[in-house]
């Protein structure tokens, strides 16, 4: 069978283009070794977000003194109903636009036949382009390694039958604080290590430190600059010792420390495709490949492993091949968004890097307590921090620390790209007991005329 | 004593100027007779968005089959806490910024003198200029007064008690709905009567209509084109029969069917100014009353009775009075938000207005469970609605019906405000798992290039 466009992965970095394409006329099959709509769909976003949902519902009753009393098994099914009909509402899309689903592994054997295998047997398509929407695997530690138990990725913590009593969680990334938050809201004993000066270590330490307070009084232990030394196994529970000399037992250790390309054993070196030394797909700014035919999308290429980032890349890269106008993602652009009660939401560049980058810069920061939206979601430390040119309106950086940040930052965003300018954002009547509500303080702060703070 | 300005009434039509003006070095006294932050911090917003946070978490633990406990009078001493740290907020704003608050019913003597009077004694202040934030009163029906014990308005109604065990709430219009949604969120068995065709007459039907299914699934009866006829007070109970011929008995009756403008026996009319025929002070578009150096601001004028309508006129007139740059507020730039669960946000116009202005339109209304976000949220009928001219990008109103829909209603702004055109959206990575998400979607779908909808 030959097809115009043949994608390899069915997640956030595939299925988008996949639909586009197919959309416009494009003979179009999109390889999907598991599930459709990849990690994101079944074993990152979409079921952490529900587990999220859970226990922010669980926030809010404590709050009234209440308790909130479920089974963890249903709170777990849910999740999966969830997970399922997002799925199948991707299926649909796929179906519902002439995509034709392959359903196998996909090994490129030259750079226009891929081989798909199932179940032993093989077939082989022909393209005349590729995408490769490869993905990432959870990484291990060298000694650490998944056992299919109780040493754990994102893929089975989220989808446990039983509630563990104790958990230990390696890596305070994203998805390191996010399952924090989740489990320590559902009762579970939960014990972060970081390797790094502070949790977060990509972003500034005030948002971190911010984030590790709101964590702590969730009885979470937070242990930095620590690493994990050695995990044994005894008696169905883990005995842990850290490099900070202590010991702990716990009943499941959650590796989030990182991800692998999903790069090896898939024909890549074969037919000729660089990768980097981490074993990523190395693209230009069009996300092509260096072989001419040939377009990586989504976590496989590196950068921010975003599901928003991966959409952007697959529709990018296929109204590139559809011969439509396109456009460049501009990757400063793509909000970092981390689902923790006090979210942390944030676009375009860190104090980090800007210093890095020796780029002078002034710094707003606005506690948004005041805002009665926040005293009711209970944001106690919320923030709003903006990063500015010192001789201009031009924003280097803006960060949302609050409850709803997630959503909120998407009404920063039009200061970001420039398109809102302060004075226009002074006389919007953004709705009162929102957080949004904060952009207009702001703005009358940064241009001297606060009505909600005191002016310094 | 005399004032630069005076404002009578601390609400969010009277707080926010005084502020800016004080802290512009002008001398200024806030008269307030009840609490300072007015009707929304005090009997509004504020609290029924506190009570609205709890009813949603009930909603998600019910989502998984679980059960909230918590006594109801736990959850209102909750709001009063929220309420009380709001005020205090706001006050000591006013008292860092050097506004002088004073005690008691303002009334005017001429139009540069104000009466104060508290507890039988009066003092004179004059002032330069006077702003009227006077605010409104819920109204009660000619046939159905408020008892101070089970025929309520809002103002008693948030903070019961006792949680009843049946309401009838009189209205459904803003307030109507969203207490119909808490209260039947905590079992409460409510019946909302709506005299006009459909509630919330204000806007267009096909919102009301998701929001009346939405509020029947809670278990809400919605009796539209009805109204009450008598009610009696029986054994501690009301018998209550309505225009459709039902009769009903329940344990308290909320009234939410207008408001009343504070304008009586304050002296307006003696200083001259001039009031429309339903009370409300006449104020031309830089909210100036027919008297020369009085203003008038917030609910007190009429137009949309909303916080960051009044918030902003407030600026607004403070700007002008301090001879700074101000602006003139676009009313249709308002959003109106309703917090129901399945929460209603719209900004611009309706396609009722545009119909009865005969102004042609095109519609374009998504569905949007497709987003995981939404189905994590219980979003049912979501939808996103433009409204467009025919001919070109001008947007002239869009509707947001979804969970969060008050928070990403102000992402959706630049849209309506010509900032960001649709192309520029369709290349703007929103954040993966929010509502605001659809912002990109429903843009490619406007230029005829979806992802996430199939084509038509």
């Amino acid at each position: 069978m030959k097809y115009d466009v043949v994608i390899i992965g069915s997640g956030t970095g595939g299925y988008p283009g996949a639909v586009y394409l197919a959309q416009r006329g494009f003979k179009v099959a999109v390889v999907e070794e598991k599930l459709i709509g990849g990690e994101c769909t079944n074993w990152g976003c979409v079921p952490s977000k529900a587990l999220y949902q859970v226990a922010e519902a669980v926030r809010v009753v404590e709050k009234v003194k209440g308790q909130a009393s479920y089974k963890w098994e249903d709170v777990v099914d849910w999740a999966k109903s969830i997970v399922e009909e997002t799925r199948e509402g991707i299926k649909y899309l796929l179906e519902a636009s002439g995509v034709e689903v392959l359903s196998g592994k996909g090994v490129l054997k030259n750079p226009h036949q891929v081989t798909i295998s199932e179940d032993g047997s093989k077939r082989e398509v022909e393209a005349d382009k590729i995408i490769l929407a490869l993905g990432t695997d959870p990484s291990q530690l060298p000694h650490v390694k998944f056992d299919g138990e109780g040493i754990l990725s994102n893929r089975e913590a989220l989808f446990m039958r039983e509630k563990p009593s104790s958990i230990l969680i390696v890596g305070g990334g994203v998805i390191g604080v996010e399952m924090a938050n989740v489990f320590s809201k559902n009762g579970v004993e939960v014990t972060v290590v970081e390797i790094m000066d502070h949790i977060l270590p990509f972003t500034d330490k005030d948002i971190a430190q911010a984030l590790k307070t709101y964590l702590a009084g969730n009885g979470v232990k937070v242990r930095e600059k620590t690493s994990v030394e050695n995990v044994e196994k005894s008696g169905g529970k883990y005995n842990v010792k850290l490099s900070n000399g202590e010991i702990l037992t716990v009943d499941k250790v959650l590796i989030a420390t990182g991800r692998t390309p999903k790069t090896k054993g898939v024909g890549l070196e074969e037919a000729g495709i660089s990768l980097d030394k981490k074993g990523y797909v190395i693209v230009n700014d069009e996300c092509r490949t260096n072989v001419e035919n040939i377009y990586a999308t989504g976590d496989v290429i590196g950068g921010p492993q975003l599901a928003h980032k991966a959409i952007l890349e697959s529709v990018a890269v296929a109204k590139k091949i559809a011969g439509r106008e396109t456009f460049k993602l501009d990757y400063h652009l793509v909000p970092i968004t981390i689902f923790t009660g006090l979210e942390v939401a944030s676009v375009g560049y860190t104090e980090k890097e800007l210093s890095t980058m020796g780029i002078k810069y002034v710094k707003v920061k606005l506690p948004i307590y005041y805002l009665a939206a926040v005293k009711i979601k209970g944001g106690r430390n919320s923030f709003v921090k903006i990063l500015l040119d010192e001789k201009s309106e031009k924003v280097f950086g803006i960060q949302v620390v609050s409850p709803n940040a997630s959503e909120v930052i998407s009404a920063y965003l039009p200061l970001y790209l420039g398109r809102l300018s302060f004075k226009e954002a002074t006389s919007v009547p953004y709705p009162h007991l929102t957080v949004a509500e904060s952009l207009r303080d702001v703005a009358e702060y940064l241009l001297g005329e606060p009505v909600h703070f005191i002016r310094k």
